[in-house]
């Protein structure tokens, strides 16, 4: 599976006209190597990849799990005697053009690479990791599938008086007793927290009167899912429950428009799917989305495609995405829900499976 | 606090002949404004501070919360209709100079800053966080607390037939309960696992005659502590033992050194004190330390000062640091302890409290 990865990118090098790439993002790393150890806050690795050669790029922590995880690429050990330039002059010559992430790479590494490759542009490799093979979408549904179970765990969790903070953990323990990890940290916002789009999950007490909001995702076997529900404690307001329809149908509006492109076999743009959605709920008074309407969601919870007003981004079968309108009233609270899908050919499958119904606990 | 900060960024600016900096490590936006709701993966913010002005930039996800928590800095919100750029251009006149944050900043936001600033040059805000004040020192010795107490509790979870996973689990669970985050995913190694310095925690189960190498950290209302201790289950054998005892005196002589330089009232650099840690294992016949000797810890778990072979850093008063030497044999496993000092006026200082006599389970 890797090497036939290895040889998708190196179609991708002679298509993007450069001899060679250098990959430094780990999610990137991690799809084309297996290799998950990689710390995403500091820069432990690169693979450096072009038609005649191959090279995982690390240090001395790393060699020894290397060596026996990544056997189709040649381990470079960078330490005090070689370091990444001496590799670098190894192949300079026959590289002409070298293709790096300029969205991952910072400045400084820049201007020390730039040195011995004068030519460089920028390479993409997030589209290759775009459309998904069936492997990869069944480990996606298996962590959705989890996340269904934690969604249903945590309704039994809530009594007046428990704490944001304390739902969150009692969710990821769930999730983690099952040998699964977290894809990004849980969000729990009570109340008038819930206006905040991405509330930072706090000491609020839960009262017998309020709308909950839970934006949660599992990571299991490396691939992530992602899923937000607003649920009401004590019986939804007039004005809440509008709010929650109006949502629920620009979802409903947006998954619609997928299905009838697909049925007309017209291109989707990914732009049109937010704009649907998003001028309904114009349409219904209420202030536009404050975020696009959904993401591409696989190794990273926020990958391609991008579904936001100007994404260019073109919605293809094998594509896994979230769609999740909101509406969130200053001093009031918000409303977001979110599903994860699959783009087939014959129709739109949704992958989360928790009930959209009002919940009213 | 936060205003004191920009105030000395000010004169970092001024001295650093900049006219203005962007902002753009999450951990500073941290520093700067005590906001901690940014992702680490993706940009959500800048800080710009010139003389005269003081931004943070963020878009409608966060708005609510930075207006909220962030009354030292003015709110440009990004958007659909207003953008960075705009905000440039208002500027742009008065920043001859502008000061970037190279190691952080991407090729593909330089690419688009550069277009309003021609005159760009690196600026280490990390300098200013290194020396820490009283209250942060308070802040990293609680987490160093807490993580003693995880450390004690775990020694009780050990039995033969347990995973990596589930002592990761637990020791995490433990910190969770007390209202604290971990500062990094804990690594549990256990027998020749330990021989990886970085070993991902997995499935291997405890046998009756094993290291155990536990490196963790707490992170407590945003500061981080960071230990390693390696344990043995059963009894160590001689050449288990003898491994052990070379690291634990490495460490001490770095300690040593560094006292008796405080004494001396001599300059210390980190190189040095790397060396000698360094040195003391390679003369007792192993291999140097396949990592450096030690980092800075404060709101992220490795920050300045760097205690590695080609540092240039000062050590001084005030600086929190960990001192983590380490043995690593294929095959057979590794032993690494590592403790949290303070560099006080007039002592080394130890944070961690967690015996490192050699425990037998």
């Amino acid at each position: 599976m890797f090497q036939r990865r290895i040889k998708d990118l190196r179609q991708k090098l002679e298509k993007d006209k450069v001899d060679a790439v250098l990959i430094s993002d780990v999610a990137n790393i991690v799809y084309l190597t297996g290799f998950t150890n990689f710390s995403k806050d500091e820069r432990e690795s690169y693979v450096f990849v072009g038609q005649d050669f191959a090279y995982i790029i690390t240090d001395g922590r790393y060699t020894e799990a290397v060596k026996r995880e990544v056997s189709h690429l040649t381990l470079f050990e960078r330490g005090h005697k070689k370091t990444t330039a001496d590799l670098f002059k190894k192949h300079k010559k026959e590289i002409k053009s070298l293709g790096i992430e300029e969205d991952n790479l910072t400045v400084a590494e820049y201007k020390v690479f730039s040195k011995h490759f004068k030519n460089t542009k920028h390479f993409e490799v997030s589209h290759l990791r775009s459309i998904k093979t069936p492997k990869e979408i069944n480990k996606i549904e298996k962590a959705c599938r989890l996340g269904d179970l934690a969604f249903k765990h945590i309704l039994k969790k809530f009594k007046v008086g428990v704490t944001e903070k304390e739902i969150a953990q009692e969710m990821e323990n769930f999730i983690k007793c099952r040998g699964a990890g977290i894809s990004f940290p849980t969000i729990v916002a009570f109340g008038k927290n819930s206006s905040v789009p991405h509330h930072q999950t706090g000491e609020t007490k839960l009262t017998g009167n309020d709308f909950v909001l839970l934006d949660f995702g599992v990571k299991l076997n490396n691939y992530c899912s992602d899923m937000t529900r607003t649920i009401f404690v004590g019986q939804p307001t007039v004005k809440q429950k509008e709010i929650y329809d109006v949502v629920l149908a620009a979802q409903q509006k947006a998954v619609d428009f997928i299905n009838s492109a697909i049925k007309a076999k017209k291109e989707i743009t990914a732009a049109e799917v937010d704009k649907i959605a998003r001028d309904y709920i114009i349409a219904k008074g209420y202030s536009s989305i404050p975020h696009s309407l959904g993401h591409g969601v696989g190794l990273e919870v926020h990958e391609g495609p991008h579904l936001s007003p100007k994404s260019k981004d073109i919605l293809k079968a094998g594509m896994v995405f979230s769609i999740e309108p909101g509406i969130y009233l200053s001093d009031f609270g918000g409303v977001r829900i979110e599903d994860l899908f699959v783009l087939q050919d014959d129709k739109l499958k949704q992958l989360t499976d928790a009930t959209k119904k009002i919940i009213s606990l």
